[in-house]
Parts: structure tokens; sequence; C-alpha cells
């Protein structure tokens, strides 16, 4: 495994027009690759976001369209290992889409997914959310390679639940991705707050790429996207504009954090009585 | 049950010399009561901090000693319920130590305690702390009803155990008590940031009652104790001294927090493929 890694994360904009939203990305992971990375990290829905209806149209399957199609040739491209934020996947059989988060890695194959676990049905800052109108749930936490290191995925809602968190670190993370559309209205007060807290508890690196600006009409995007390391400290955090942020991370750092304050080690695994199913 | 409660924390600088902690924690459970409180939290060892030699010799089993006495006492006196931040524990028959939080209701009487779970055997700050060289961890997450509230027990340390506190909110906890003894090196980046963060993902109340200054020799504590509210609002937070804050709880925040954005409430228990033990 390599002893360090460069990470990027990219931010954007976007909306339901689909064709500008790939070329914006386009052009920000070729500057996110000019940084040195060696993987690439977008923001959740960055090729469409809208209503139900336009979520339907816009979503692919996992053999063609052409998001699927392109983020395996950005990959390939700038030879970097991409975590393709996610995008409204299309399943067979299925009546309603996945939000799944698709690994490709630096030859442009596909490596891995991970479907969004935890719904986003609410109601904040005046505004009513409901992912599950169009999106169903997926089922499984997955932790996977990427360029030597086990990385965890999970995509922006999850962050409000640590014990994914947990199972991604009890599986070997020492990289969790989160790309989001996070609230103007939560994010203030939870963005940066829930991301330090999962690298802190779990003594590992989170990597957040995030939406910016009015990704719906009227609705604000919470952006701020950012890197901390696994005592909690922000290596890089992003202005509120559509942009790059990057940072390297060393696995020496993970392990001396690891060694000398081994709170994954000292789990009382027998004394969590969780309720059933937990 | 109330639909409010005013919650007070005491700070303090204990040391090994237990006559001494008495009489400072006696003085500032006063001025808390004082408030308005009706629940008062003491922080971790309030009675005694030193070397495990010293703990020993001011280790009191639950039916005697004069901390236990003193509370029950001070309960009783200011007619308000007492959790008793933690004093260190000699069982029958058992060779080690145990941290242990006992809560006391309006009249004195004993009504439940919790045995902290999680021991901080690390290096940090350049400074060695092995508190299972006296002490041996508890084996049982506790809830239970502080004057109306169902108030989930904890100690410094667990705070870094997520898994814990999602165990009591599942228990039913609305608010939960951290009495602490955290260092000054850890407490910078982790004390706000993990209490918000427990407080957030749990959508409960967090009373937090710490150590302040130099409680042991050349070892420095942080303090800041802090009330938080279930969206990770800060309530109340401590100066740099011995003194007490209070704040009051409203159970109505708590439930409009949990209905726009029921996170508890959108789990999806049958994902979390756990390792056995979990």
């Amino acid at each position: 495994m390599s002893g360090t890694l460069r990470v990027a994360c990219v931010q954007l904009t976007s909306r339901a027009d689909k064709a500008a939203n790939l070329e914006k990305a386009e052009q920000l992971v070729a500057r996110a690759a000019a940084t040195g990375a060696h993987v690439v990290v977008l923001p959740e829905k960055w090729n469409a976001i809208g209503t139900p209806d336009e979520l339907h149209a816009a979503a692919e399957t996992l053999e063609g369209g052409e998001s699927v199609h392109a983020m395996s040739g950005w990959a390939r491209q700038h030879g970097v290992a991409l975590v393709g934020g996610s995008i409204t996947e299309r399943r067979e059989g299925r009546e309603k889409l996945s939000n799944t988060s698709l690994v490709y890695d630096s030859e442009g194959s596909l490596t891995g997914l991970y479907r969004k676990i935890h719904m986003f049905d609410v109601e904040v800052g005046g505004h009513v959310y409901r992912e599950s109108d169009a999106e169903e749930p997926g089922e499984e936490p997955v932790v996977l390679d990427v360029e030597g290191w086990p990385t965890g995925l999970t995509v922006c809602y999850d962050v409000r639940f640590p014990e994914l968190y947990r199972i991604l670190a009890l599986q070997g993370a020492e990289l969790v991705t989160v790309p989001a559309h996070f609230t103007l209205y939560t994010g203030k007060d939870h963005w940066e707050l829930l991301l330090r807290a999962r690298a802190v508890e779990n003594q590992y690196y989170v990597a957040a790429a995030a939406q910016i600006g009015e990704t719906l009409p009227g609705r604000l995007s919470y952006g701020r996207s950012l890197i901390a390391d696994p005592w909690g400290v922000v290596l890089a955090v992003a202005p509120d504009e559509e942009t790059v942020i990057s940072a390297e991370l060393d696995r020496r750092r993970l392990e001396d954090v690891r060694a000398k304050l081994p709170s994954l080690a000292s789990r009382q695994a027998s004394a969590y009585r969780w309720p059933t199913p937990a």
C-alpha cells in the first residue's frame, strides 16, 4: 500500500441540464487531475439535479449512458482513480431509481459501487425534501481498494448515521468519501461538525465533495467541500464557488493517531446491547 | 413528563485531597441549585483524582463513604436531582475499581448508576494515561428517569464511541450526561466537536461537566463544560475556572427537531452489517 495519496474534490453547481453539468464537470476533473491528484471525488448527483421526472429522464444504467462513459473516459485520460460522486441509476425491473456512487480505476474500469442507504425525507429551512419519491435505499456498506487505500463509500445524508461510518472503519477503511448535496440550512450547523466527527471517532481520512449554490430553484446548497485527517484537522476547504480542492493523505499520520489514541481497539463490543435489528 | 428542565453543570479542579474536593463541590452544588436547576451534574472523579494508590485510598462502596453520603445529602438539601459525575467505586470481591456515575433523586435516594465502559489507555500530548491500571470497564449502557426525562449516563472517554450514544438514543434517552476529565491536548480539538456531534446525530440534549486546570501534576484538563441542544446549538459553556453553567431544556424543541429531520426514524438497521460481536 502506498504511503501517501493526493485526493482532490470537485465542487460544482449541478442543475437539470445534463449536458451543461457534463461540460463543467469535465473541466473541473481536468483541474483536479492537474493538482497531481491520484484520486478525484465528484459531488452527489453531479450529472443532474431536478424533479423526480427530471431525475428519471437523466438516469442511466451501469452498462450505458453518457455520464458513465464520461467518468470512465476521464479516469483513463488523466490516469486518476475517480469516485464518481453519485448519479441516479436505473435498474432493470425496478420502478425507483438508486443514488449510486461509481468508482473507476486509473485505466477507466469500474471497480465497485455503492447505493446510498439513507433517504433524505425531511423538512428543513422551510422546504420539504422527499428523496424517496424517486429513489429507493441501497442495502450494503461498501469498502473497496482505491489506489492502494481501503476506501469506504457514502453519500450525503448518510453522514448523520454514525453506525454506517463505524462499520466502514471495522471493515478496514482508511479513507471515506462523502459526495454531497447538503442544504445551506443544515450545512451551516452540521456539515463540518459531522464530517470531522466521523474522521475523529473512526480515525480515518474523510473527503467530501459538495454541490454549491442554487441547485434547485430557490434552494441553496452549502458547498464547503472539505478534506479532514484522522485527528479531525481540516486539510482543505473550498470557498463558495465552483472549484477544486486537494490534499495529501499520509498513512503514517493515520497509524500514529491509531497507535497513540487506540479508540478503535478499545471498543467494548460485548457491552453494546443493540436492539434487534440493530 | 415535564416540558422543560433546567440543568446545571459543575466545573472544578479536583486533586488527591478528598476533603478539599468535597468542600469545593459542596459550595458549587449550592451555586448550581441557586440557578433554579432541577438537575445538577458533577464532573468525572469529582471527589478524588490521583495515582492508582490515591484512587484506591479514596474509593468508596455504594453503601458507605463520605462522597456517597454527601451527594445524597446535597440532593435532598437542595431538592435537586444529582448526576454525581463519577467516583471510583470499590466492589466486594474485585481487585480493580470501577469509574461509577451515581444518580440521586431530589429526596436523596440513589436511583441508578452507570459504570464507565471505555478505559482511557492512551498516549497524548507527551503523557501516558493507563486508566485500566486501577480500574475495570463496566458492561452495561444505562438510561433512567431523571426528573421526568429519560437520561443516558456516560463518562468522558465514552464520547469517542458513537455506538454507545446511539444505543442510548434507541433506549429512549432525551438527555445524556457526560461528566469528564478531558486532557487539554485532546480537548482543544475533540471536546466540543464530539459532544455536539452526539447531540446532533441522536437529536437529544447533552450536558457535559468537566474538570478544569492542573488536576494532576504537570497535566492540564480542558474544562469548557457545555450544554448542547438536539440541533447542536451550544446553550451554555464554561469559562476556564471553577464555576457553574446552566441552561433550560425544552421537550418541544427536541420533538420539533425529530419531526422535521427524522434521522432516528430513517435508520436502515437491516443494512448495518456489524462484524460479530458488534
